[in-house]
Parts: structure tokens; C-alpha cells; sequence
């Protein structure tokens, strides 16, 4: 398998799964800063312009919560998902769910506000709320989503590699971390594990 | 179990799957108009005040593609998604979570603005931009995605139901069905579908 990807994006998510799989894949780097994600050659492995994309002997797969369980599924003895149990399976795909439809968007109008406005005020107006935005989106998994010890409570699964994902980006994003003190320390202890520091390092040695 | 709707949302998708499923349920409107979504008394069913929400006997699921996913697998003799089969189910994931994450997304600009700006001048930018992202999404589809003569080829799918769902916005969100012939052509064909009339009809008249 090929994975593609770029550091400090979401494809990190799927990284970090595919290293607790013990999946066999290279690692191919996006140069966003060449506007890579848009040239010919990209949109020909995924005509979204958008990371992250896994080559498969199958076919090419995109979308977090999709490669997530895709892994998931492909390498069950690494147990990342209830993968036998479809209430908890849907569970662990409503989160995921959330975090792409809701908390990535909200972010996403911080640096890619372009995306749903032409006029450069709207896109200054967009900057500016997302503080709020994102910080309510993070208060509500603090508050009503996450169990503790991880994510889904005492069994360790892709959603907690997807939250510390997104996690990275609260500073930039202006969120007050002190209001979310499980979140932040969910952070801190996946930061500690050998296989997420291993893919965080690779991504940016590529 | 109970189901939570509003009409003209994308819990219809959800319910047309319900319907497929030949599941029992019982059918709840959320009132819009009153503002429900935001009372306490559904706030403790959906603490994000929003639809669909599907209540069963193991506690309450959200979220569009992880309700299609529950449905499907909680009724395999439906048929209504590839179970068997780590990268069909896959690619049905990524088709779900493009609806959710981005097409939805930017047809929700068009109403909800207010979720990522607080200018007047900024929401009505938003506005403005809704025909050009939309299409885009749906060019997309139509480009890229729809295999026709379902979704996912020759197998009838939560795909289909889905994709139904988001198509019932585009005169809308302005977006020119001329550019689009096969979404335009599956969505009339969905529509003919006596289990979908059925799904539409009930939560007009509940």
C-alpha cells in the first residue's frame, strides 16, 4: 500500500492507525507548499485535490472515518475497532463522523475560508469566530463524548488516534485548553506513545 | 427503537434506510420552526441539538453515515451495504463521508452561517457562494463517484438513499441539474421508489 499524505493534516489520523496495524505501506509526502494536492498526477489518485489517499491492490480509498475503519477491518488482530459488535461500531463512527462533518470544518474556516467565500471581509469574519467555533466543538466531546480513559472508555480505538489528530490544531485555532482538561490530557498521554511519536517523526522526515 | 427527524434534513436519508431495513420503529418529529432542536428535553436525546437521532435498546446513535452503516449491518438481509468486504464497504464510507463532510457542508452555508461567522456581510458572502460549491460537490459526483446505475454500480446501496437526500437541495442552492444528468436521472428514479414516497410521506404527514 501507498499512503499519502501531509504533515499537519488529518491524514496524521490514518498514519498512526496504519502503525498500530502493523500495516506494510510507503509513505508518499503532498507538497502542499508546491500546491502539489492539484496537479495533474495528484488528481489522478484523488480527483478531491486532498490528503489523505491509500493505494490499495484494489483501488484507491479516501476519507478519514472511511480509511479508519478500512484498517481497522484489514488488520483485525491489532483490535482498533468493535469490529464485531455493530452498536459500538457505530458509536465509534458517529465520533468520527462528528469530528470530519463538524470539528474539522469549524477549523477548516481558519486557513481554507476561501472554500465557501469569494469577498476577503467574509473570510477575515470567518478567522475571526473560529475560536468560538472550534472551542464549542471540543467542549461538547469533553463534555458529553468522551469517557476516559480514551475516547470510547476503557478500550483503546481509531478515535483516539483521529482526536489527537485534530487536537494538534487547537492553539493555532485559539482554544482555551484549560476548558477542556480531559481533551488536553488525552493529548498528552497519545503524544507518549511510541507508534503515534514514530508517525509524527516520519511525516516530517519525508 | 424511535427515530428523530425534521423534514427537508438528512435524516431522511436514515429513514429511507429504516424503511429497506424493514425495521420497527416509531417516528418523531423535531419541530424547527419552534426551535426543538435546542430544548432541554431533546438536548438530553442529542446534545448537539440537531437530526437524525436513532434511539435503540443499547442507547441513543447520531450521525448520517454511522446510522446507514448500523442500519445495514443490524439488518444484513436488506442487503444495503457490502458487509463482507473490507474495501466495497470502504468505498461505500468514503462516498458517505464526502456527503457528510463536504457536500452537506457547503450546502449548509446557504442557511447556517451563522455556525462560522457572526457578520451580516459575511453570511450573505456565504450565500452567494452556494451555487458554485454545491455544483462543484456535485460535479464532482457526477464526474468521479457515480458509477451508475446506482452509486456504487450495480448494487443498490445507503449510497443511493444518501446521495437522494442531498440531491432534494439543489434548485435550491441554485446549482444547474443540466451539469449533473445522472445525479438528475437517479434522483428521479429514487423518487419513484415506493419504500422512498413511503419515508417522504410519513414525515410530511407526522
Amino acid at each position: 500500500m501507498t499512503f499519502f499524505y501531509s504533515p499537519h493534516t488529518c491524514a496524521l489520523a490514518s498514519h498512526i492507525a496504519l502503525e498500530h496495524a502493523g500495516a506494510e505501506y510507503q509513505l508518499r509526502r503532498v507538497d502542499f507548499k508546491k500546491n502539489e494536492q492539484q496537479s495533474p498526477e495528484y488528481l489522478r489518485i484523488n480527483p478531491k485535490g486532498r490528503v489523505p489517499a491509500l493505494v490499495t491492490d484494489r483501488g484507491i480509498l479516501t476519507e478519514t472515518p472511511a480509511l479508519l475503519i478500512f484498517i481497522a477491518q484489514s488488520f483485525p488482530a491489532a483490535g482498533l475497532a468493535p469490529l464485531d459488535d455493530p452498536f459500538a461500531l457505530a458509536q465509534v463512527q458517529s465520533f468520527n463522523s462528528y469530528l470530519c462533518s463538524t470539528a474539522h470544518v469549524a477549523h477548516a474556516h481558519r486557513m481554507r475560508g476561501s472554500r465557501w467565500a469569494d469577498d476577503a471581509a467574509a473570510i477575515e469574519a470567518m478567522k475571526k469566530k473560529v475560536p468560538q467555533s472550534v472551542g464549542a466543538c471540543f467542549e461538547l466531546i469533553e463534555r458529553e463524548m468522551f469517557r476516559g480513559p480514551w475516547v470510547m472508555g476503557d478500550t483503546y480505538t481509531v478515535c483516539d488516534m483521529y482526536l489527537f489528530t485534530l487536537a494538534q490544531w487547537l492553539e493555532a485555532d485559539g482554544v482555551d485548553l484549560g476548558r477542556i482538561p480531559n481533551v488536553a490530557e488525552h493529548r498528552r498521554r497519545m503524544g507518549e506513545n511510541a507508534l503515534v511519536a514514530r508517525a509524527i517523526a516520519a511525516e516530517l522526515a519525508a
